[in-house]
């Protein structure tokens, strides 16, 4: 059954959600668009106003698609565990309780997911059929898309390269785990070692741009683009152990070309994905390495590419 | 069309056929069998050879798969280059040639890869719909199957984790890369390893049982078991790496099951699967860590799962 499809890109702060026709191409496939600040309280406030938003779209949808943090079930559409969502610190049957609310089908699946899927059919990636998404922020996310479609895998985690080894028993990651990647090139961990660092008697400028407040991208950009030998060394290093992980994968899985997006994506795309492709060429086994692009859809991604996903459900 | 098909495992000693009925279940699906000797001479030699295997079998097949060691061209079964294969030097379209004289549908495939899929369909893994397969023998081969179907990629490499890096500038790899898996956990870089380090003055047995020979896969496995140090210490690493190796695939693709295979791996499959599964409880990021067996088809392994293929061209 054709028709419009809803995509909704359910965050911690914000619930964005698009009315899309997934048959124009771009941005000029959103029809209508929303958002509303994320209430605090129960799961059920949380779906409530994921209702609330689809129906206060300019068209019923036929189906809706849905990116959220943390961990999916793949076949049930259940939300196993969100700690930046209130209530989803235990398992939701989101799709299930949306599906019934709103009396058409409803995907739920994990956000950077969705992400890199609205970058591959809408956006930076359009028209490629083989991605690897990376996705910068507070943590190293990362999506694939082979043969067209999510890999979404039996257990739900296909993509989280942020949690693979790059160094055996090397820097503590935020889960626990020692040398992942993410250890290296997620926010949270580089703010970390920043500010064992300066603690340690390193000057650097981060902390004395951040404050006492989250170190945020344009804090590294800043401290990066000046010269901080911290924030230098440290983004160089996490950019190095990215490339090497990037060449792996895309030789493993094949893949014919690579994304980056999010925050410190945004920030650091150029200069990551020049330095990403140098060490593809270098460490390239056979075949014509990936191409490699910085997404384009900035805070629309999720959202349709939520819209993709319900789109194959119509 | 339903009716038998013919799997062919085409090595640059042997040619064996089988004539397969897929919906029998382990080696009960073989109805005939045959062995050749791959001729020396010429491609046109070598595909002769295989199409007089397929006519000598007890029924004509309507579909034929063929596994060749190389690189394989997706979409056409063009054997790209297979330096093992008398005449392979250059590309060959020995699907279109085969097809044309079978008068039936043929389908070719990168050997581990149709190995792998026999072990899923019939073997070790069988049942198992997202595999990664590992064949430890001259080399490190590898294949994904996703979703029950074989991952190939746009460049028909999916797969190859013997040429990811696991020590950036590490030891130098056969294909001329550095650090490479294989390098520290194929049979030829581990015997090139070897030697160099007797050479250096360290006593190995390796070297005696060998002779000017290559060091098989049984003779790694007696030194292992008599404690010789440089077996014990190159074995050892190159299973640790490994085992990361695997770990890292196992969450970026998320598998649920992971085949040990090939000369080495029959050798030192259980020894490799204990390890390795060791390294998964400790590296697993969540959800639960992949089952790990080892191959039980042997030498069928190859025209089983070649037979698959074809059987998906019926």
């Amino acid at each position: 059954m054709a028709g419009p499809v809803v995509g909704i890109d359910l965050g911690g702060t914000k619930i964005f959600g698009a009315l899309v026709d997934p048959d124009r191409p771009g941005l000029s496939a959103v029809i209508d668009d929303a958002k509303v600040s994320t209430p605090g309280g129960s799961a059920a406030d949380v779906a409530a106003a994921v209702v609330d938003v689809v129906r206060g779209l300019d068209a019923r949808p036929v189906a809706v698609g849905v990116g959220t943090p943390g961990v999916v079930d793949p076949g049930s559409g259940r939300v196993l565990v969100a700690p930046n969502l209130p209530g989803f610190d235990e398992p939701v049957d989101l799709g299930a309780h949306l599906s019934a609310e709103l009396g058409c089908p409803v995907v739920v699946a994990n956000d950077v997911n969705v992400a890199a899927m609205g970058e591959v059919r809408f956006g930076a990636a359009a028209g490629a059929t083989d991605v690897l998404a990376l996705w910068m922020g507070t943590g190293l996310g990362g999506a694939l898309v082979l043969d067209g479609s999510l890999r979404v895998g039996p257990s739900g985690l296909a993509g989280e390269i942020g949690h693979t080894v790059v160094v055996p028993d090397g820097r503590r990651c935020g889960c626990g785990g020692r040398g992942h990647l993410e250890a290296y090139i997620g926010r949270r961990s580089m703010e970390e070692e920043a500010r064992r660092r300066h603690a340690d008697g390193e000057p650097t400028m981060l902390v004395d741009l951040a404050g006492a407040k989250p170190m945020k991208s344009k804090v590294w950009k800043r401290a990066y683009e000046d010269g901080d030998a911290v924030a230098r060394a440290l983004v160089d290093e996490g950019i190095q152990h990215l490339g090497v992980t990037v060449a792996n994968v895309a030789l493993t899985v094949d893949v014919a070309s690579v994304v980056i997006g999010g925050g410190l994506g945004e920030r650091f795309g150029p200069l990551a994905a020049e330095r990403i492709g140098h060490t593809l060429q270098v460490l390239r086994f056979a075949g014509p390495p990936p191409t490699i692009t910085v997404a384009k859809l900035g805070d629309h991604a999720g959202a349709l590419g939520a819209a993709v996903l319900a789109a194959a459900r119509r």
